[in-house]
């Protein structure tokens, strides 16, 4: 096995592998790891870290693994299929339904999901304790690249059997956050998961859902349309090739993709030993804002929030947006994307495209009359401009109106 | 100015003066400092430290206070009556009710009172930052020594306007504390205050409510059965002497004693900048268990409950009796009476009269009809037996049967 160029022990996930063959061997063997051994082992992470993914893999696919019991899993996992044979046909339907696989090589990675490389069982569940590592690659839907979408995103979460107080409070915060600029990032179940997304979508806002199955495969399906709305103006986003299966497990590995994506985490309801818990653990140990909103002890739904509260004396009590900025207000702009270069096809534009540019607003869409009637330009002109702004790159087209592209403005 | 014997700087409060000329004479003495100025006053209380309560009113009479302020409200108190003859009025108006008071000279003094020495305008509430220190005197209502019923208790506050979920709250916890032998402390006002002593007389457990009035004046009115209850088979307390006026600010100086006497304060419902936060301030100040009964966070009632979490770290969510038994248990043992000497006339009684005695619950009144059952004794001879027992004092008639006179058993 040899050293690969830019695949350091210290930091590969963070270089960058410019695109030609050797990114593209290094995505299919990403995508063959994940679907190999589940995503986060800690095994896997380091040989990739050590080797780069290619050798990792051929490493795994020797039965050199330094470990008896992950030679077993992708012995037993090798019986199903060719590894390289699935990657492949997992690029291909990704491709056909619309959704792309980002990698740590590529530029929208969001960086601060290596935070997760500090996570060693820490603030764990003993069930996925293995499971801690930054995924290997992310399947992404929706046009907002990963890392600006994510740059300035709150996790809410909480359980599939919220009450009406909780689907209250979920819709009203991230509605709240949508319309200060902040994505909101949740899970894809109902309750309070679907909830959060509903607010931020009400606003316009960019919500992402990180799903424990593909992101073609609408689960729960009662929330098949929901997921069509997020794609459409937000990002569906999963470590499992399109077509997985949602298994029970995948869940609370999922979970520390959510808890490292985002500036903090909100838990908004939770049964006693609720999933959502294991979310706020990770961002307990991730040092992320992890916060709690509290409600009446006499709701079984409001147990695990209560429990967290009192174990984890890290947990911040929330009562609503307020309180929720003041608590991620600084990391949030830690992880803010490094501003760009000053060259800027904006400097160049007439001043009717800047003006029209100027009112399209940060973080969701806006139909052509609304942004001509904002700019004080005639929707005919405007119509022409805006043409011209999207074939720059500068916007895009979105089923209802136009989107800015490119990195969102600063919220306030 | 002279020292008084067993009035020293240390600890004069703790000093016991033997039943006697001094004894009354101290007791008037602080009765009229009480009423001369307002209780807790540090400098006030330090002069009692210092010189004992008759010298202490005597520098106040003269003029000699070491401070302009207090100089100049005793004078305008003095154009009001004199000081003296008001306290003396006092005692023969509390004897004709059935009313005591009762001095850190008395036996029946709860010494955990003597920690306010240590509060000195911390934890404050700058209205009242100049009335922190322990009281003088107590006025008491009701047939238990102060000692004992404070011994193992807890203080359950809350909001006038307490909700439907308050108030339930409320009585639910009172009435668990009450089983496990706890005695409930609070105040006298309508919502959280009221459900609490309800909740615990419910139980048949002692309640006992500190005023901020005379024990002699029902406030609120509306109260008053409520009251008659509580004097009936627990305590009403007060500094204020008999007939006194509930103004304002006396609720946030009393509020002082409810964090003292108790092992721990639970806040149940407050509103933003609700009175009851001042009590669970003082019990932080006095590093008593200060807990916080979350609720919705729609709810204004619980606005107050939210902000002392995330204001004051040493506050901790309590959904429930064991969340409360679990913070109290250590400090309420401390709080402990001391075990008295070995000799006690239980140790000669008759095995009837020492069996019926046996199955008197710790902390409520039982009919005789059920003591008889539960001792296995025919209802006659228990009759005989009980009328015994309670000229020994070691039962007392209640309106509704027997309870037990003189040290509670230790709570499981």
């Amino acid at each position: 096995m040899s050293e690969r160029a830019g695949t350091t022990a210290s930091g590969p996930s963070t270089a960058r592998l410019a695109p030609g063959p050797d990114r593209d061997a290094d995505r299919v063997a990403r995508v063959a790891l994940t679907w190999l051994v589940e995503p986060g082992n800690r095994i896997v992470h380091r040989l990739v870290a050590r080797h780069g993914a290619v050798d990792a893999l051929d490493t795994l696919l020797t039965g050199d693994a330094p470990d008896q019991g992950l030679r077993a899993a992708v012995a037993a996992r090798l019986r199903a299929g060719d590894p390289y044979r699935v990657a492949e046909l997992a690029l291909v339907r990704a491709e056909r339904l619309g959704a792309r696989i980002a990698t740590p090589h590529d530029p929208e990675w969001p960086a601060q999901l290596d935070d997760l490389i500090r996570l060693d069982g820490l603030g764990g569940d003993r069930r996925v304790d293995r499971e801690t590592q930054p995924p290997l690659c992310l399947w992404v839907r929706g046009s907002w690249p990963l890392d600006q979408a994510l740059s300035s995103s709150v996790a809410v979460v909480g359980s599939r059997a919220a009450t009406a107080y909780g689907n209250h409070v979920a819709t009203d915060l991230a509605y709240g956050l949508a319309e200060r600029d902040w994505t909101v990032v949740s899970g894809g179940a109902y309750g309070i998961d679907a909830a959060a997304h509903r607010g931020a979508l009400t606003y316009g806002g960019i919500t992402v859902a990180v799903l424990a199955c593909g992101v073609d495969r609408p689960y729960p399906a009662g929330n098949a349309a929901l997921f069509e709305r997020i794609a459409d103006s937000g990002l569906l986003v999963s470590e499992w090739p399109p077509g997985s299966e949602p298994h029970r497990h995948r869940f609370l590995i999922r979970n520390r993709v959510i808890a490292a994506a985002t500036a903090g985490t909100v838990m908004v309801e939770a049964s006693a030993r609720s999933g959502a818990t294991s979310t706020l653990r990770r961002a307990v140990a991730l040092k992320r804002p992890a916060m709690v909103v509290p409600g009446p002890v006499t709701s079984a739904m409001s147990v695990g929030c209560h429990d967290m509260l009192r174990e984890h004396p890290s947990t911040r009590v929330v009562t609503g947006l307020p309180h929720v900025l003041d608590e991620i207000g600084r990391i949030g702009l830690d992880l803010a994307p490094l501003a760009r270069g000053p060259v800027d096809v904006r400097d160049d534009l007439d001043p009717d495209s800047a003006q029209l540019l100027e009112v399209v607003p940060a973080r969701r869409t806006i139909g052509a009359e609304e942004i001509a009637a904002r700019a004080g330009i005639e929707l005919r002109t405007a119509l022409r401009k805006l043409a011209l702004l999207t074939d720059l790159g500068l916007l895009r087209r979105a089923s209802d109106g136009y989107a800015l592209v490119g990195r969102p403005r600063r919220r306030k």
